[in-house]
């Protein structure tokens, strides 16, 4: 099978060293060969010590396009050349697996139906969290299954970021700055921190796991640029961990919420224990249960890896002139984030008089929404009120809000933030 | 597509329900339509809340290979009927889905031959780990990874024991009956708690990882009946959870090591993490890193998801005229336990008295097992010593305890568990 590769960055770079490197294994663990026919990069004059010169090709549409190619695997990143580019292989018959979030969050769908058309193979393991097999269980294992709720931790920036928080101690600045130092985050680390990266995954996963129509404007979005140091403590020794988590979900009346924030997650939690870089899916079925996927959500070679796994799947597919089951999607109902309901973490920087805690207490209840919990903590002439509420509707709580700020006794508004059930846990 | 399953236990019964109930979401879903056509059954006189009568059959043999069926699903259980069945299916041209672990274990190498012969499935994500998706994703995702070691945590039962000795500071004999209580361990707990059940298990996922031919009884195999309370609370102490892991590793010299025994994990490892009747299995591939599986192990529900998404996984294939791949699997040589080299705690009962140290010390040195660490304990006239070993060849570290129990200082060898590193981790 004849593999082209558009693309020749971080993991562009490390398919084309695994294609060529490992070609014999490859062939012997997967009972297919490949052959790297192609590597179309921008610049084609420049040597690459890991591709052979007569590979490179500045042709990405004519490479995408020729006969003598099966697979077309697109890692150029972005939307609009990439999208020319997937459009030009599917409907030259080409099986294209791609690990582009972007152009999947806001063209997946139509890509979908145009392979669906061709007959071919339109594969993307790799477009969220890196080499975790995530796409593939939620297409085939889980086909048959009711999913009820998928929350991820899909951006290793802002996981290794929280982690660092939390267990050194160190606010968001300093935690940054170490990720920027390691080489986690980038200069403009807009992408990771404000929750976009995050929000292209969460639409594909809502999109497969309720196969239905997603793109990534429809999902509401938090980042995690204001979350401060002290509450991330509070959490933690309230028995949570803050993360920055995907989540889709189906409401009783059929409504899928797709957003993307910091939340508090039970230390007991699987998803607790997703440390540093590392990325995990979390998917709750109605007959499986909960299931969680772990890995390395970034990096080349590891996404390679999980390019190298869809361009076999598409290899051996065309080899047995079939494609990978598309069902069909519908399209999706979204439920506005007010009408999303949860329990909440919010934190209170009040006058430290009497009387303060029975008003604010009094706002909660008059927007019926339940405390769970609160814990006071002085600070000199004020304090700190933390609480955590019952189930509440999100419209609920933003409300009761509006009027705490602007009650006199209140200094400040803090986190507000959400809070993920431990209900079911073992 | 004409669907009949054979055996309507836990797992069947859950199948037969889903199937019922669910046929026109589960056709929404994954795009094939499933017509449930007979139920095998040992007393098909017996009426049966779940299943219509008329789709109750006595002849197992007759419905697995009628024309009328497409897809047939082995849920007897049980290694010499189950194995006579799938093969009677097999011959007949029928794809076969099944769970049933004993049997793949025992002759999935020769059952996967058959099905290759014949051109259809021999699915059996449900035999491992119930409802986590461990199978497809080690057969396809990784198809083409180099991996370097698997391990699981494939037993719910002793999970759930050892969670409940760690977490309760209780004994084995309490947590078993714990176990025992809550149905999740049987009156007669031999095939979980002496390890047959995650041998089994260890088998196939070998067999899948490393494409060779594995069978039960090539794994060593140790359970967790000896395991002294003390040392579950020791190894907590010293930042260790203990749990009973299947593994398999390839070492330098290309030999496969396939074992079941209990081991230290480190609290920050994500094995650690899975607690109660939960189930996951970590894999280390060379390109993908450190990848986990994390979710419900058993339960007829939770298995019967998986056993779900194969047969649609099949039916799909049955419908496009092919079959999935199955790549070639060579003959495994297995490492002889002794050659295994890692990391061991060790914990001896020793005189208190002087000299006594460095006459135990001594004899590591002799045996090139090197101490990483020693705690000890006053027990009155007696001490414990607790080590932790450097990496060392598990047959050094058997002489030198040979060695130790004849030791007039020494009065008990107590537990011998290896260690799992945490070099790699965040």
């Amino acid at each position: 099978m004849r593999v082209a590769v558009l693309g020749c960055g971080n993991v562009g770079s490390a398919l084309v060293s695994l294609l060529l490197r490992d070609r014999d294994g490859i062939a012997e663990r997967s009972g297919v060969r490949l052959e790297l026919v192609g590597v179309a990069v921008a610049d084609a004059a420049r040597a690459r010590p890991e591709v052979p010169a007569e590979l490179l090709s500045g042709d990405a549409k004519a490479l995408a396009t020729t006969d003598d190619v099966d697979v077309v695997v697109e890692l150029i990143g972005g939307v609009d050349t990439a999208r020319e580019l997937v459009e030009a292989a599917l409907g030259a018959g080409k099986a294209v697996v791609t690990g582009n979030k972007a152009l999947v969050a806001a063209h997946g769908a139509a890509l979908a139906r145009m392979a669906a058309d061709a007959g071919v193979d339109l594969l993307y393991e790799a477009a969220v969290a890196g080499a975790i097999p995530i796409i593939r269980p939620l297409r085939e294992s889980l086909a048959g299954e009711r999913v009820r709720r998928v929350m991820g931790i899909v951006n290793g920036t802002t996981n290794f970021i929280l982690t660092t928080m939390a267990e050194e101690g160190v606010g968001y600045d300093q935690a940054l700055a170490e990720a920027q130092r390691l080489g986690l985050a980038e200069r403009d680390p807009t992408a990771d921190v404000a929750g976009h990266d995050a929000a292209a995954k969460a639409a594909i996963l809502a999109g497969l796991a309720f196969r239905c129509d997603v793109v990534d404007a429809d999902v509401y979005r938090e980042g995690i640029t204001d979350l401060p140091a002290v509450d991330v403590a509070f959490a933690r020794r309230l028995g949570y961990v803050v993360k920055l988590l995907a989540v889709a979900e189906r409401s009783p009346d059929g409504a899928l919420s797709v957003r993307v924030h910091p939340a508090l997650v039970p230390a007991s939690h699987p998803l607790a224990a997703v440390r540093g870089a590392f990325n995990a899916v979390f998917v709750e079925g109605e007959a499986s249960g909960e299931l969680m996927l772990y890995g390395r959500g970034a990096g080349g070679l590891p996404t390679a890896s999980a390019v190298l796994g869809d361009v076999i799947d598409a290899a051996h597919n065309v080899l047995s002139g079939t494609a990978a089951p598309a069902p069909a999607r519908s399209p999706a109902r979204l439920q506005p984030i007010e009408d999303v309901t949860g329990a909440f973490y919010l934190s209170l920087e009040v006058k430290d008089r009497p009387g303060v805690l029975a008003a604010v207490a009094a706002v909660f209840g008059d927007h019926q929404v339940s405390i769970r919990s609160m814990e006071q903590q002085g600070l000199g002439e004020e304090a700190r009120l933390v609480f955590l509420t019952h189930r509440a509707r999100e419209g609920d709580v933003r409300a009761t809000l509006a009027v705490l700020e602007a009650l006199s006794a209140v200094d400040h508004v803090g986190a507000v933030l959400r809070v993920v059930g431990d209900e079911e846990r073992p």
